[in-house]
């Protein structure tokens, strides 16, 4: 007992220290720690394994759009990175720079990567040349590496794993339509796959990429009430396109600029895991995504026949497709079932002398803790139809979480308030101006616009803080 | 008919100039070509669609043998990689220093990983605590820089993908079987799913990994006559784990050193497929790796009906598991033909108004050009027994290839006239001594050990240059 204390009192709970808690969680569940470069991860099994069917499912929706991988390099010149004005404003600050080769100085620095918009672009300026050679569809997956202050692990770090999609296109429509369709991609995959229910929606000119023209954005409510940025597209017009210089002759051997799309999501996403879904005893982890979907406890192991028939159990469970673990080690079943529950697996199957006379196991479900008794004989179906109803019930209850921490507000007093008693998104109309946004920022503690969604709700004529005609309705939030 | 001769035109001769027929081969297959930072590849969609199978099947093999993957960071401080000091010896020449991050001086240089054994290292020097921490068998696929000097696509460039595997062990025993079970995962790899047959054994001191204590390679031989290193798997015993102090409490509570291995595979593989297997006519894949196993080409497609058949014989293929693809592009059936087999497509499938009136299709073997005609009702399970035989049949033909290019010698004379006369590889006795070693490449002209096979044969007593008792048997070559 002693031990199994251990184990869930090395977690603070999320109402007493919500920052710490997740800093607990992440350490305790081993998804990743800090190397010896200041700022940087190490992503372990347990956390790179979430990561990489996260990679597996969003490729396989890539790919049914059509989108084609390729891998662009490490490295860019600085003259590459400096072609385009906005883009190096919003960077340059923030890179590495690669000075030695060997053991010779360059004669031009190289940044790592923080971001790839430049190379595609000098790729293509030199390949594209008839509309027959577009649209090019690309993605890679990859790191990047921005020099941040302050990190966190997943949330913020200097290098992160992530995907840069990057597409040209013939038209302004067929790019445009392309932002939208990776904007819906992620929005499918992260509600359906990940069980978190979002708010999307177009971010403000302030708050947009530093190049695009627009920025689609799908934004995530965490438990402590702050909002999370989750994935982005853009839209980028023409301006890479010129500033490199992009052009392809139509049938009638006109020249035209492409019209240019990015869009990306990183690991940050494995923070909104966490954040949204986990609880005092740790992870939960949603099945779909879940590296193991089960693990079997054999309780009273040392009992003749218990783990013959739990591993014949596991290997059964297996074969029929799911994704399972057994924890046959020495240690107690108290201990046992509090690593299940640390880790976030969505359920464990005990078993135990007493279930095996009966022909039966009993399925606990991480998320509710509720106890199903199955028969054995039809454990390989039912534990289908449990994993369903837990990732259903774990994006209804995230959806609940969402709702109830979505307000509006019409003046500045009233939009304060509701940070104060209610956290979460508070709608509210504005007036369009950037110094406006900042200065709701200022008088919030920090509140800044996460977007403006398409469906528009007319709250009132005047913008919540200047009093001058409102443009949009726009999600508010304090974010991380 | 002007077009389908300029596809083929464009390729050189691989009698005319080897070297040549690679680089167009390359260039006109699209698989990657060369981006503005000197000497890093821009890998695009056909050739990193090949890597995405290759890195499929082998994370598939690794995970079998119990390989977790991880991801740890782009940068190593330099003090890290001078912990350990033959493998600073070795890459201190060639890696790439990053000096500022943002806008400032870094107080530390950190190096782009050329290899990433020291994080690994100092990540395990924090963690491994007792025996139960062990063993680790963790895997990373990503790109590694070392700046080369002079460069070619996919065999050498600066940046290159890669996967690095790194595992600790408590016993010397179980480090060393690991060794030789990833050196067998590659090998059967590479002869079972790339049909490339090989060589494999044990490096000599001076060919092997900077810190090693063992380094065991797969050898493969070019359609030119040279060696390509496609693999290696390194024993490390304690090096590192007495440089970087990573210690584990045995049972007894006594403190012992670990004992490590190493194991990679990169992009070069590509390389060594194209060479192995490519033609006149540009690039043969085996099927296992294909991204697209079969191109459907309409014949006279403007007729009534064809183009429907066509589409609908695709995607009955597709639901059936085949990787397909169609030509319903406005080109002549004879570029097509030319395109598809430039691409290296195992198979394309004709289908013409002849053939639907007949219920037939006529499918065509990319490696023979054979001609095989096939009930429209059958298509479905014979074209998976043509790609069976296909793959048998390209993995046969290249180990005749190699059969026929492996001679022995017991003099240098013999040595050279053979490299002169039947290339490949040659075996020969050898006194063990690294001075000897050079001094045969120089008298050859580039003939390095490839490797010291397990297998031994006593050819001579002597050594094959300087006559001295001969201690192993090794294959040399003069190697990519």
């Amino acid at each position: 007992m002693a031990k199994e204390k251990k184990l869930v009192e090395s977690i603070t709970s999320r109402e007493e220290d919500f920052a710490q808690w997740y800093t607990d969680v992440v350490r305790e569940a081993k998804l990743c720690d800090y190397s010896g470069v200041k700022g940087c991860l190490n992503y372990l099994p347990n956390g790179y394994a979430i990561w990489e069917n996260i990679q597996a499912d969003l490729d396989r929706r890539f790919k049914e759009t059509g989108v084609q991988n390729v891998y662009l390099p490490v490295l860019i010149p600085e003259s590459l990175l400096q072609r385009e004005k906005d883009h190096i404003e919003g960077f340059a600050p923030e890179v590495a720079w690669v000075t030695h080769g060997g053991l010779e100085p360059l004669q031009e620095r190289f940044c790592i990567r923080p971001t790839s918009e430049t190379l595609f672009c000098d790729h293509w300026s030199k390949t594209v040349q008839s509309h027959r050679d577009l649209p090019k569809v690309w993605n890679q997956w990859c790191s990047v590496l921005r020099w941040e202050k302050t990190t966190r692990p997943f949330l913020r770090s200097r290098e992160f794993l992530w995907q840069e999609g990057h597409t040209i296109h013939a038209t302004y429509e067929e790019a445009e339509e392309r932002t939208i369709t990776m904007l819906n991609v992620y929005k499918d995959f992260v509600q359906d796959d990940l069980a978190i229910p979002l708010v999307t929606g177009r971010k403000t000119e302030s708050e947009k990429f530093a190049g695009a023209q627009d920025t689609y954005t799908i934004e995530a409510l965490m438990h402590d009430g702050k909002a999370l940025q989750s994935g982005t597209s853009h839209f980028f017009g023409n301006t890479f396109a010129d500033a490199f210089d992009i052009k392809y002759a139509d049938k009638n051997n006109e020249l035209h600029s492409v019209y240019e799309t990015s869009w990306g999501l990183s690991t940050r996403i494995i923070g909104a895991i966490i954040m949204v879904h986990g609880d005092d005893s740790g992870l939960v982890l949603p099945p779909r995504i879940a590296p193991i979907q089960t693990r079997v406890i054999p309780v009273a192991q040392h009992k003749e026949g218990v783990l013959d028939k739990a591993t014949e159990l596991m290997n059964s469970l297996k074969a029929a497709g799911y994704r399972v673990g057994i924890d046959d080690s020495d240690k107690g079943p108290g201990w046992k079932f509090s690593e299940q529950e640390m880790l976030g697996i969505p359920t464990r199957i005990e078993i135990g002398p007493k279930d095996i006379e009966n022909n039966q196991v009993v399925v606990v479900r991480r998320d509710t803790r509720e106890k199903i008794i199955v028969s054995m004989d039809e454990i390989e179906t039912k534990l289908g139809d449990i994993l369903e109803t837990i990732q259903k019930d774990m994006f209804d209850r995230a959806k609940a979480f969402l709702d109830s921490h979505i307000s509006s507000a019409t003046t500045i007093e009233e939009m304060n308030e509701k940070f104060n008693t209610n956290r979460g998104f508070i709608k509210a109309m504005w007036c369009g101006e950037e110094a406006c946004e900042e200065e709701i920022k200022a008088a919030t503690g920090g509140a800044t616009s996460r977007c403006i969604p398409e469906e528009q709700e007319c709250l009132s004529d005047k913008c919540v803080f200047c009093g001058k005609p409102a443009k949009h309705m726009v999600y508010w939030g304090k974010a991380y």
